[in-house]
């Protein structure tokens, strides 16, 4: 089985190195905004409620998006805007941010420091620059296409995928049994079954932690844009690939589902225990 | 539906503060042991075999809880210890600590700083005092039977549970769907369909997370003494209560099934969710 749909590298990300470090500080200063907001809801003690409007977790996710859409509509205001929670600004711009404030609801509900904010840069469908920051334990990965990734934080770890070239030794990371849609948890079962051994949870850290050659696959489903615009650069400037489940590219008109592997060797195995 | 088996709690765990006060100094310091020989192996860049003598998660460890035992044993002669990897010392000791150096064995090899060092203290089945420890984060849980749970972090949190008097509200969390064995899985199905909602992934952390009033409910199946003797004085000390599945005391002979919940109003309601 082949990969049929690569991604087209032939024009470069950023032409001008200039351009890249000053959006590669636009979206981090984004991301430390984001942060500010954040930290202070994390563990409050208030009743949650799942998306009303007085829960901490969408006050937090709500403030944290129009304090990173009026920061990058001030410094960048030739670029579209698209987030969770309030939609698309400016869509007749060629790039576009991608923002996902609190990326795992759960975690951040329940106090697992492993959520994270999201930042992307689409141009089209192809993702340009993506940041995974968590705000609680100071961790940021920054990926920008054609470049190896970076990652900042006091726990440890290096950027770069780890080798894996058999599925069979994989191990496979995914958020929840229940993110899948009925035609999908059989296919994510056939991939357990040929892995070594799933972990759960993890949401955008899980990415990372394959980033630093930590994890061999994840596969999800039902994830929007602003889940993975971000996570594609950090994990393709790692070494892996991150594709739809049939190894596609992922797309805005996409079905949700994602694969990501750090072996590039795992992709068409990947792909085919998911269409078995 | 009522919980026929009550702990007892007529003997005072510690009619001696002092001593209680040497038993908590003592757990800390074997933490604090276990937390610097594990941290090295933390996301270590080696190939991972899941029980091989060669990973980095069975060296961390076993070399952490023989520090731990010849610790104790130099120090706290008169007490037996119990681990998961080195079996009983002194098997006579009425009193006898029980050492989980890493619980959480998927989260640690995947790089998540959500396993915990676990130390408890059981006379006969009944847990004295249990210590969570998470050594990348730094923070720690300490339960004295009797006592209000303490804890030390900087992520925030404050030790308490939260009220949540309807299973239909309780987030419910769970290490993972492989835990269980086929009789209990059905079980756990009936408890999160009454409950609001699951996250998975945690083990130990989310115990604590409970203590914290983050999470309202816990179930999980297959554990061994190590994974629990620790937890019950920390999660009762926070206002919780950690049984079986039948909401009876854990015991050593028990079949591995325990329950936690936040607020005790919880107790009869999810007992009877797992007997459904």
């Amino acid at each position: 089985m082949t990969t049929e749909h690569e991604p087209d590298l032939s024009r470069p990300a950023f032409p001008d190195p200039a351009d890249r470090d000053t959006l590669i500080a636009l979206a981090e200063a984004a991301a430390d905004l984001a942060g500010r907001i954040i930290r202070p809801y994390f563990r409050a003690r208030l009743d949650i409620d799942d998306k009303s409007d007085a829960s901490p977790v969408t006050i937090a996710d709500r403030n944290a998006e129009q304090a990173m859409r009026a920061y990058l509509a001030e410094h960048c205001p030739e670029y579209g805007v698209l987030g969770e929670e309030f939609g698309l600004d400016r869509p007749a711009a060629p790039r576009r941010w991608v923002l996902d404030p609190i990326d795992g609801t759960r975690a951040f509900i329940t106090g697992r420091p492993v959520f994270g904010t999201l930042i992307g840069l689409l141009e089209g469908d192809r993702p340009l620059l993506g940041l995974i920051d968590q705000p609680i334990t100071g961790e940021r990965w920054i990926g920008i296409a054609g470049e190896a990734t970076r990652f900042r934080g006091s726990f440890g770890g290096v950027p770069g995928t780890r080798a894996c070239a058999a599925l069979a030794q994989a191990e496979l990371s995914c958020t929840s049994p229940e993110m899948f849609r009925p035609q999908d948890k059989p296919r994510f079962d056939a991939l357990a079954a040929a892995a070594r051994r799933v972990s759960w949870g993890g949401d955008c850290y899980a990415y990372g932690l394959l980033a630093l050659g930590q994890i061999d696959v994840i596969a999800e489903a039902t994830l929007k844009p602003w889940d993975w615009a971000a996570l594609v650069p950090v994990i393709e400037g790692a070494g892996g690939r991150m594709t739809d489940w049939a190894g596609a590219p992922l797309r805005l008109d996409g079905d949700g589902c994602a694969l990501a592997v750090g072996d590039a060797a795992l992709l068409d195995q990947a792909v085919a225990a998911l269409a078995a």
